[in-house]
């Protein structure tokens, strides 16, 4: 029998308490030794439900422990990087949540950290990990609709977030378009200027904070390829979650999943269900999916599906998508850095 | 925090482990305290996969435990009978894998066991449980359909199961139809006769012992309502699982579901994915909820979901088609008891 | 240039008219010499709005006119059959609108009259033209997707037709399941055996005359396969013609067509259109495409697509319905004749 | 009965011929009553299979004809401002194919004409007149789901005209995205920005002259919403014509239509039909519906459904967007004029 990777989960709210289930649940390849959080009694009651035996504070004292081999790091954004550094000089491999960090100095010195340690990292770009997405991917990648010329994306959330968190998410594009820029990488390659145009059409509090609720990003790829992305922040009829490559010799698109497949018929028409409510449950099995994979990499010492350059890249566009919004004209990926 | 109900499984083989997984992974509302199979070795393996303590090779051992609440039989078919019998008398609630058995006098006798006892029972008509079935049911049941016509059921295996399997199956009525048979009764009511034409079309060996591997059963419902169901052991396009009720105001479908979204066009047209492979994957979904329930109504003390009588009638429904397909003239259900 | 077939109508009342403007306007392959209707006021009208010189009232008149080959019947069924006989004497081309006539001897004698003169014959059966049903066809005829297996037919009116035509128009199995019966024959072959059974679900006045407005008819064909008809006269959501040829190595459906492809969401879900309301809109190509390739069967001396054997045979497989309604048994189809 | 409205048609090449025939057939509110062309054989021949009785070879001499009420033009495009002046200045209504012309100035002095001449003007439009668009557009301009945020239209040729006729098409923006701009203006509203991008990379060729296959272009419009457009000269699945207006409270759609409704299942999954290949048969109503209204406008002296303005506008679009490519900047439409 191959051995279990020995994992910890630092942060063990929304995200974090999701990852730690799985990995106690549905990932035999893991071995979950402990959990931490800096809000004790939370990482205790997913422990208690999940029969975890070490529970801690200060993720500090995780990285002292010799038989914890991989950490999953799931705290608030704005640790992300520090964290990392940490972990990293612990030796240990790192599964990262997105964004690494907003600020762009913070995650170069974070993925120096981790280059110089030599350890793994992985982040956390679950759309990567959708069956359907992938499925997509490997039409494409496999040359039988030849090159790719036009991408598509769809990507609208079912309503907004509470405003606490939208006025430090680092707005539409680092915390939205931000999976966008990823899966365009992911699917047509890199990506050399960005044109966007939006701005509030929905809900005009977020005018307070300088955030738009409507948009479309134009991508112009190293390759040639063309793209545009469209998000909105409240799209009623649910989690629309669409993307085409168009090629030289054929497309490969990514429809919505339904919350059911039962049609109704009556004399207005036919009547069919909202995609799947929100992320948690749209990317349920790529939540899954990622972190099992990561685990096998560090099992097997192989490359991670997602690395700290893609999680860089992504953040890079973003604030290229924020700064030709707000000067209105293209940038140029290498003006930002 | 509400009590668990301490549970047990008997038969850890192919339905069986995927009960034993579901209840300790993802029904926290149950107590997994002992696994049993005559073949030790089949029970441990998944014990220890799951960390289950107790694992037994003679059921008798825990009937005698007091503190187990309910037993989920999971054993093969010619055992269910006399099991729930000795379950039953040990005042245990049972949940017991579809057949409950294969002769009516062992079915009626177990059921009397069940009743005589005052536990609860109930049977794994898993398809009940799917969220697409269930929404048709909600629709029709709303009555904003107006009154069901037509029941329409297309079931269909992927593949044949082992010729070994099928030669003490029970054959298609009593191990493929069956389902479809419960099916009807729960979207649209009871069944006064059936009518069975079918044959042998796909695999000539079926003929050795008197199966068939293709066939159409119509139906005549107490309520006047009118049905087909066509099965096939064989669809090469995989496991075909689609019905509809026709009512009177409208119409509601359930359509298949499909391994993923992804689209491709090329010159030939559009192609798109396959149905999820078999009822293990296409079900999933459905053997947790079933099971969920069930240990909701022992804790709950409400009436099951799925019954000894819908378990009787599914197999007498069986019988009926079988000797309608003998003697080619419709049967009424009530000639088989 | 190839020369034009000189073609007459005689009946212009619903589908008579649909027939002469088609030839008129879009079957350039035809000269539409004369139009002849009992109500001449009827013809004339046609007439004049499509510039046809000759009008005539008795049908008579044209059987003497040497310059007409083919003579196009669309008057009541119950005068197919007289008229046939007159025409095919006359040694005209007879394409007649189905059903050929309510009762056998009459078709016999019409079939007997045209074999005699050696004319050619072609029957209306609209929906063998059909785009989707004849990809169907080329995909189980191209043998592919192996042999046929279960065929199923649902056939589902928008709503019932004018009472007073109900209670002329020979009953479901005549009027409406003919069709199924036809395709039947023409997607999967020769038919040995039916079993229906139905009922008044929708409209009680039915029973004032016998008949149903609902039903489900077993097949049994002469290759083995089986098959599924289920016919009702409303169905509140539209004109509902679908079918599915399941083969041993694939399956071959045919799907609604919609009024638009527009689809709306809102936080109901999805919305999409009805399918064309009825016949007239559904099948109207298949009236021009029917037409167009009798006259070139006729221009090129060929065999017609549909013959007086397939009118016979939908008939005899109506009554053998009816008879198998009545007396609640599988009827064979050579009880009938 | 209501008057005729007596037309005539200038140009039966491609799309006069188109015209010609659907006027003939299947308008009966007009009156066809006379053809021309310069090439007089190929008026003479549409004239032929019609029946119209009157061919000329010199428009000149239709105009000095008192009963013509009413011209369609459909000559080469950059004959279509002199002869709009010339019909204008005769007193004729005017329905003109697009693009009025390809210089702004041209149409400007044809516009000018026809308001002093006080005619009827419209512009051919065809794709305004689809029924799945015209439903999008109904449903959005109802407001039941609120105010428009995002247009996406997929425009996508099956393949590439002949080289001779790209290199004086007016390139992509005027050839092709010029029907976009107007969906665009249907749907949503005036358009203040456009940002272009694309680029040759299907057909190498292109480059000689300056053209580009493949392009999104990003538009601002007057009420803040926002939009993509993609196109390309060679989509190899068909003609792919999608849009969707993504709205505050909801969306709605336009998916591609089907060939047929035909779906095969075999072991590489389902497999359906290529949209109907090219406008010619894509928009085949949309001929027949666009020259309807407008004789119902001449007739009923009504307000025609496309204007000159509109016609003005979608080339100014292609101005901009042209200009947008090659500063590689958005271009504000009142750049333009």
């Amino acid at each position: 029998m191959t051995r279990k990777v020995k994992i910890a989960v630092i942060g063990t709210g929304r995200m974090g308490s999701v990852h730690t289930r799985n990995i106690a649940r549905l990932i035999p390849e893991a071995d979950l030794v402990a959990v931490c959080d800096i809000r004790l009694e939370v990482a205790k009651t997913v422990a208690n439900e999940l029969g975890i035996r070490r529970v801690v504070q200060d993720y500090h004292e995780l990285l002292a422990d010799k038989d914890i081999e991989a950490i999953l790091i799931a705290t608030s954004t704005n640790t992300h990087a520090f964290i990392m550094k940490d972990v990293a000089a612990a030796g240990k491999h790192i599964f990262c949540e997105k964004p690494l960090a907003l600020e762009l100095d913070k995650i170069d010195e974070a993925l120096e950290a981790v280059e110089k340690a030599g350890v793994k990292l992985q982040v956390g770009f679950n759309r990567r990990f959708d069956k359907s997405f992938q499925q997509v991917h490997q039409i494409v990648a496999s040359g039988e609709i030849g090159r790719p010329c036009i991408l598509r994306i769809t990507n609208r959330d079912p309503d907004f977030p509470a405003m606490e968190f939208m006025r430090v998410s680092g707005g539409m594009f680092l915390d939205m378009t931000i999976h966008d820029f990823d899966m365009a990488r992911f699917q047509v390659g890199e990506i050399e200027e960005v044109y966007a145009t939006g701005g509030v059409l929905i809900e005009p509090e977020l005018k307070e904070f300088g955030d738009i609720d409507t948009n479309v990003v134009t991508l112009k790829f190293a390759n040639g390829a063309v793209g545009a992305i469209d998000n909105s922040r409240k799209a009623v009829y649910g989690y629309d979650q669409r993307l085409e490559v168009f090629c030289s010799n054929g497309t490969a698109m990514a429809n919505n999943e339904a919350e059911n497949t039962a049609v109704k018929g009556n004399p207005d028409g036919f009547h069919s269900a909202k995609p799947p409510y929100f992320f948690m449950q749209r990317y349920a099995p790529c939540y899954v999916d990622e972190v099992r994979q990561f685990i096998e990499c560090v099992r097997d010492d192989k490359l991670t599906p997602t690395t700290g350059k893609d999680g860089r890249a992504a953040v890079v566009l973003g604030y290229a998508a924020g700064k030709s919004l707000r000067e209105n004209r293209p940038v140029k990926v290498s003006e930002i850095g």
